[in-house]
């Protein structure tokens, strides 16, 4: 199996009777989302995606991703929320965080859309002065406020440098497969698209055309991906919580929820998890933060934060855990070189392999953080492919989903986001909210 | 000011005898601090570092990142925590966080050091190629593991490449002023070399050489940064809430502490403030988290992050609370272009400046999150020079020093990050270590 969970380090923090007694309510939360009964079973459709993804539109995204690698210099992706962070976390995690410095055979991909600020944007426009471009925008309904504006901005620029003739062989659309402004315009404009599917939320896409798109233009073998996902989803169907790691993780966190740890911290040992870590705190954080309750999502890098976070970890208030993301091979071994003057008092790991300190640098953390009285959850995860990334991500996906029908909530909706929203709207005046401006006006002027 | 408490976003949220309270609370840790005579009263250097500071020393930086401007492609800064978060905030909030990508007159600058990962240093070892280099190394002691590691790899490099001679010109040593092997091999080695102060703590250190000079070699104007650290520090010396925005801040968030809000989301609407957001969470969750105190550190940026964590926040647990940074002018205005079409329906925006709906969001989600229960202190900053950056640093250190003797403990220690470090010295073999190791070794065996 591509991911393991290690429970050793919740020695002492977990006991058999409460896990026992949570096992049952996973089977049950299992036995809820397979029925396809539960709460949020509109959005299911991510549950067998690894086997019944459109296999055409794969090929049609394989084409377009060489055409796009043949033509430009920058791919900017335009997108927000989970059609942003999935195909981030997965370019970062199998190709590196420093992708857009390193020399490749492969575009620059710059994120856009994802923010609105004016820096952001003018700082992209100028990276992207004299270069080659594409433009793959990812908005289901094409209406959302970040990559709307982001949209007008760098089709005009296409439009104006090569012309609308040219710029239609550069801009690529996923969206909505029917319905939409940004659908329809895309059809007449004559831009090729791609889908969202209707059944799959946005923080659940990483593994459709959202995600695969992208993914691909950075060189990333999105079959052995899939491959990947389907793996674990045949593992994730078995029920029993021995042999399916995400029933296993659903139970221990919410095990250690229950016994008042309130904030979950998603560790990493390397750079390259660091996305991963945002994609893993929307999918976490949306699916379960509601009705005053859930786990609050936080992350950090190891050994880095150690030098940071690490303190509080290990002394701070006694309600939190973390889950540790152990990955076993990340690249080929770099030998520690010896220094004859010995001027650190390093040479006792002269001569190691740095990947070796860094797995030590965990087990002596996981034992120092048991010592302080934090539970620690261990997914130990085979290495950094392409093919582990899908494993990891289904993995997650359907942990969070049997998390959430055991915390008796929705797992599948986000009704929380759209009060920013419709207060922004009305703010900015916006037809249709006339009503709660004036309100919201007065509000503010008091402020 | 540079840097303003609004507080008109706690209305509800606290009461005015508890402020009160509170704010006597806060005058006695102010004259605590003013004393000299609180816990960790041997670190308290940087109180008075604006006015202080070493300018011979301050001169000889600015000399030598004029060198290193003149004489490398890329800067290669080794260090961890204290000695690499400061840096990089300021490079990326005065700068920017595309720094590196973006065309300058300046070298690139990447950090090293500060971490264990294979897959990191490899990378930029692979980016170096070809390209001239320099280097930073910071480090007290000279043995710290991360950066130490880091330093015999690219010391190695630069000797080879350019013989010990050349390499020489080419090294900058930031470390102890006198005791150390650090600062005695470099200075038979004839490397320049700055002070990492006695009495300064590492996460209290972007102010002085530690900072500076990486913080210079980007262009920016390190004058300004400690004029900006000195007008804040007289601020902060008044002793009168209403006028001292440290101490107000500091009186909230334990206000907010003692009424159940134990995590602190740092909110920035501006990507460039991610690393100051990290930061921060150092100075915060190293200074209070200890004795199973402290508020929990933790950050995002929106609205990139309204879509992934603002669900959890609106409609999550009910134990947090924010603090916004509210960057008044970020740079020149970027106007949203008009589509005859309206497509995407945000024709009711064209014409307005994206810093207008970014303002306009951030009043938005403040409003939606105090009805969503949540309060949020909003930290109101003037622009992003190098003057409020100064300004800014200085403001949140002294709130953290009062802060700490508020929570009542030393908020200038660090006792727990040993915790892991002797672990992993003795799983490793490190001479000294022996009797630890064979019980370390028998735990992990058992897991």
């Amino acid at each position: 199996m591509s991911v393991k969970i290690n429970n050793k380090f919740l020695d002492g923090f977990v006991n058999e009777a409460d896990v026992a007694s949570m096992t049952k309510r996973a089977y049950s939360a299992q036995e809820l989302l397979k029925s396809k009964k539960g709460p949020g079973n509109d959005y299911i459709g991510w549950v067998e995606l690894p086997e019944n993804y459109d296999k055409d539109e794969f090929a049609r995204i394989k084409i377009a991703a060489e055409k796009i690698k043949k033509s430009c210099d920058i791919l900017v992706v335009i997108g927000i929320g989970g059609s942003y962070l999935g195909a981030r976390a997965a370019i970062e995690f199998v190709k590196s965080p420093l992708y857009n410095n390193l020399k490749k055979d492969t575009p620059d991909i710059y994120f856009a859309g994802n923010t609105i600020s004016t820096t952001a944007l003018t700082e992209l426009l100028s990276i992207c002065e004299g270069k080659d471009i594409c433009l793959n925008v990812i908005s289901k309904s094409g209406t959302t406020t970040e990559p709307a504006i982001a949209f007008r901005v760098f089709k005009a620029l296409l439009n104006e440098k090569y012309g609308e003739q040219g710029a239609r062989e550069r801009i690529f659309v996923t969206t909505d497969k029917e319905r939409g402004t940004l659908k329809q315009f895309s059809d007449e404009a004559g831009y090729e698209t791609f889908v969202v599917p209707d059944d799959v939320g946005g923080r659940y896409s990483v593994l459709t055309a959202v995600g695969l798109l992208p993914i691909a233009c950075a060189g990333i073998d999105i079959e052995a991906m899939m491959k990947g996902a389907y793996d674990s989803m045949k593992a994730c169907e078995l029920s029993d919580s021995e042999k399916n790691p995400a029933l296993s993780y659903a139970i221990y966190r919410n095990v250690l929820l229950e016994a008042g740890k309130s904030t979950e911290i998603l560790v990493g040992y390397e750079p390259y998890l660091l996305m991963l870590n945002e994609w893993w705190k929307q999918l976490y954080g949306e699916s379960e933060g509601k009705e005053h309750k859930g786990i609050f999502p936080a992350s950090v890098i190891f050994s880095t934060d150690l030098h940071s976070l690490g303190q509080y970890i290990q002394d701070g208030k006694r309600n939190l855990f973390e889950t540790v993301i152990d990955v076993k091979k990340s690249c080929e071994d770099f030998i520690i070189p010896n220094d004859p003057r010995n001027v650190d008092g390093l040479n006792f790991i002269s001569g190691e392999a740095l990947s070796h300190v860094n797995s030590t640098a965990m087990l002596a953390t996981l034992i120092a953080h048991n010592d302080g009285g934090v539970p620690n959850i261990v997914v130990e995860v085979k290495d950094k492919s392409a093919y582990t990334f899908g494993y990891l991500v289904y993995f997650f996906e359907y942990a969070c989903a049997i998390s959430g029908y055991i915390l008796g909530v929705n797992p599948f909706d986000q009704p929380g986001v759209e009060a920013y929203k419709k207060n922004m709207f009305a703010l900015l005046g916006k037809p249709g909210y006339e009503g709660m401006r004036a309100e919201l006006e007065k509000r503010a002027l008091n402020k």
